[in-house]
């Protein structure tokens, strides 16, 4: 009777324990989902636009100048430089999956991708242009009104279509198939054990209070420095938006996908490697001092959230016109 | 008999016409070939050396910057933008066919496509690194010390390695197919009434003199102003190489290929129509000038040399390690 129960139980721990494993919705992370309801000629549009310098005031700054996806949705610098070379004051976050983010900007001033879209056309640091002017530009050029008008219906440009249609392209910058991703999907020889064991550190010391979802961060607003304070640049933060108090050096949680390619990190960009990251989270956030060994594994972890990137052609440009304004690099 | 020797006449001349028109080979300008003996493993990992702003002091400047792969090859402003927003001196000439010139850069100082592109990345006002840095940065990048493996066989990367990638390549980086070479090749309809009678006067002009070959332009040097001056900005031109006098204001001639998209014009980049730059060239250089008509028929000519462009997925960078020394965007 005993061998039969314990025979039983040993099945019902076995059964348990592969649903632990295998059911990716018992994890705290989630496999990326491939963007559906996706209007592909919209995404044409927005990619062009995505890509198209003649939206700053120089002709010289794109989307992907700052957000560049040859290189994990970013810069790879502390901070971005906008127009006239000026120092832009915080680090441009990964556009890579983007659309999963409860809100835009490190302080979330941007309901969504579409507002956002429009704030650094606009900004005299980033690409200094208006959307007036950048409407003008667009209007001159026979290759887009007809674009335009093949999307939107309408022969007249404006700028809730930019911002919709780069939206819309932004929708489609998810990175699935992450070994991470592919491993929670039930490939169990996806993870290697030291990378295992880096993912149980990363859920057992707390990280996944706020890396967590299927973007692994960029669902809540967290105070930068909990534990200890933060000891490099610190802003407003969400209180810049919120105008609380308590929201001083609050910022949005960066997603941890790709986080290998998305160097430097933290808001101002202070640090350059997974392994000071990791060390300067676990004691600011969590009082936690990783030994090597455990810093590494963590590491070794956060290293398998690197998706496939998005793959598509280069697109070109539909040239200006005799009447299109030109841009003012210098002067002026 | 007059009748009949007439009618021969007509024969006669119907067919020399129709041998014209279809022989490409007794046209000035010759269809662009498909490139050949290309090394595919090399050009991908050129690719991504081209889009890598890795290769700049600041991390932000790559070769497609001011050659954009997105506009023609070119950033059409009329001069670029360097490290620090500095301007540069001279309008950057597109990539689009550039294997085709007699030499590289507007005096021709470069004999090929691989010393060429070598100068801008340690050239001060334009990438303003030095190529030993360069080197420190891809031989700190495990991702790129396998690909030259892979290409080269040896772990240990240097220029001339760099700059044969990217001249691999820029030599992809024809654009065949346009409609005038469809014409060429005897697509008889591939132009209109319009376009024909301004390649006949681009001809009969004496523009052809010049303006001739796979390239339309890119294979001699000619002096900028033969029959008026060129009151715009000159350089000595190509006599900073040979150093003789009479090759000051000798510009390389510009390919005329995808003419429509290289906007702004001339080595200083001064003119932004193809109206304006037909006009100037025609007085300064035929003594001609031409007719509202004229020039409107020889623009429609000079727009069917706009060619399939380039045509390829935005590569991805492999990303830094962390001993890859760090980009200095700003100060020092």
């Amino acid at each position: 009777m005993k061998t039969k129960l314990t025979r039983i139980a040993l099945a019902v721990t076995a059964l348990l324990g592969t649903a632990v494993i295998q059911a990716a919705d018992t994890e705290p992370i989630q496999p990326i989902k491939p963007p559906a309801n996706v209007n592909l000629g919209m995404v044409e549009l927005g990619k062009k636009l995505y890509f198209d310098p003649r939206l700053s005031k120089s002709g010289f700054i794109s989307c992907n100048s700052c957000h560049n996806l040859s290189m994990g949705g970013t810069d790879n610098i502390p901070t971005s430089i906008g127009d006239k070379w000026q120092q832009g004051p915080i680090n441009a976050p990964t556009v890579l999956n983007s659309s999963l983010n409860v809100a835009q900007f490190w302080d979330g001033r941007a309901a969504d991708l579409k507002e956002q879209a429009g704030g650094p056309i606009a900004n005299p640091g980033e690409m200094a242009f208006t959307h007036t002017l950048a409407i003008d530009v667009l209007q001159s050029i026979p290759g887009y009104v007809r674009e335009f008008k093949q999307v939107f219906g309408t022969d007249k440009i404006d700028i809730d279509q930019v911002t919709t249609a780069i939206a819309e392209f932004e929708k489609t910058l998810v990175t699935p198939n992450s070994r991470f991703d592919q491993w929670l999907l039930g490939k169990k020889d996806a993870l290697t054990k030291d990378e295992l064991e880096g993912y149980k550190l990363f859920k057992d010391s707390g990280c996944v209070a706020c890396h967590n979802g299927e973007g692994v961060g960029g669902n809540s607003f967290q105070k930068m420095g909990i534990v200890e304070p933060y000891k490099g640049n610190t802003s407003d933060g969400r209180a810049a938006v919120t105008g609380n108090d308590a929201d001083r050096f609050n910022y949005k949680v960066p997603t941890l996908r790709n986080v290998e390619m998305t160097y430097p990190y933290f808001h101002d960009g202070a640090y350059w490697t997974l392994t000071e990251a990791v060390d300067v989270m676990g004691r600011l956030q969590l009082g936690k001092k990783f030994t090597k060994e455990e810093n590494a594994r963590i590491v070794a972890f956060l290293k398998t959230l690197t998706g496939e990137q998005p793959k598509f052609l280069l697109p070109i440009l539909p040239p200006s016109s005799d009447k299109t304004p030109r841009p003012t690099p210098f002067g002026k």
